[in-house]
């Protein structure tokens, strides 16, 4: 018998779930980089199934979208870029300093190729969506993407230190303009221009 | 003992390596989702861990990159977005039309999440990024993004049916101009426009 205790505690969903995404992101890298054989391969599969099918015995309905902590704070847990819960984030961890400047330092591995060797131009533009976007978001009011334009200057590479950096550039009423860049230990590789949109507040 | 013989025939690697990403996806849904309790994640955690143990018995020292097959036919297995092998790609399965429109339909779940209920944004453009680019790839060269353009029209939902389409505008010598777009059923989320471009051939 397993304990079923919801996890309605945020240290303890952090201890609980945030190493189980670790384990899995260590597994994808494995999926694209293994070169064991087919049983070998077989047996992992089971296994994988097997603790995939225990975590299926009690499951929320659908995407996890933002949580709100007892103290007010959210938590964005299954963020694509940011969710410590979602083995597909790097996860990327955001700096915000107060000058306004928004960065983060992380490294892309395998799981993340394009062409060979080098971040997929996508990954790149995924990243600077979410750190762009990071430099307008105010407490309980998200910005969403209205524009986004991005120079690939040159090849961003796997397995190297990156850094994402943006800030904003002005506001215009509910529009912000943010700019920012990727860049590698021998400079840039991506800019990225965009344009956020704070929507109306929801009554309520 | 597991059979260590490496995996070189390509319908082999097929039927050993895809089943294995495809169960890794479902393990990535779950870790989002499940409500499991401690005691249940902590075992699940420990399969995982042991069959990435297995899967790390041989492996390939850096990223895949794309491989030849015997027929001279290229397959990128570790692609971000259409890799087989990357548990991390929904995978993408990419239709070029005679006419030269590339399309792909495809769901994205929870893993793919920005705003709450739906896709990320960055994600959105990630997935426009690599099928625009899929307009410009010719036979043994692959085309590098240039610039992306991206305008984000309303939110694009989790969970639903989605497709993404491109096609070439227009050429200027190495550069390719391509447009395309990401639609639900109720027409277009996601607009966008790059410029592609064909680095010149390596000798050799």
């Amino acid at each position: 018998m397993h304990d079923q205790t919801p996890c309605i505690d945020f240290s303890r969903c952090e201890s609980v779930y945030v190493p189980l995404a670790e384990s899995i992101r260590r597994l994808i890298d494995l999926s694209i980089r293994t070169e064991a054989g087919p049983a070998a391969v077989a047996a992992a599969k089971a296994r994988i199934d097997s603790a995939a099918d225990e975590l299926s015995e009690r499951l929320h309905p659908g995407p996890v979208g933002v949580r709100q902590l007892p103290d007010g704070q959210t938590i964005a847990w299954g963020n694509a870029v940011v969710g410590l819960r979602n083995p597909v984030a790097p996860p990327l961890v955001i700096h915000h300093e107060p000058n306004g400047l928004v960065w983060s330092d992380f490294v892309l591995g395998a799981a993340y190729e394009g062409p060979p060797g080098n971040v997929h131009g996508g990954v790149c533009a995924l990243v600077l969506d979410h750190v762009l976007g990071a430099t307008t978001h105010r407490p309980g009011r998200p910005a969403y993407t209205g524009t986004l334009t991005l120079r690939y200057r040159r090849p961003t590479p796997l397995g190297q230190p990156l850094r994402a950096e943006a800030h904003v550039e002005r506001t215009e009423g509910v529009k912000m303009f943010a700019v920012g860049h990727l860049a590698d230990a021998d400079g840039v590789t991506v800019e990225a221009e965009g344009i956020f949109i704070h929507p109306r507040q929801r009554p309520g």
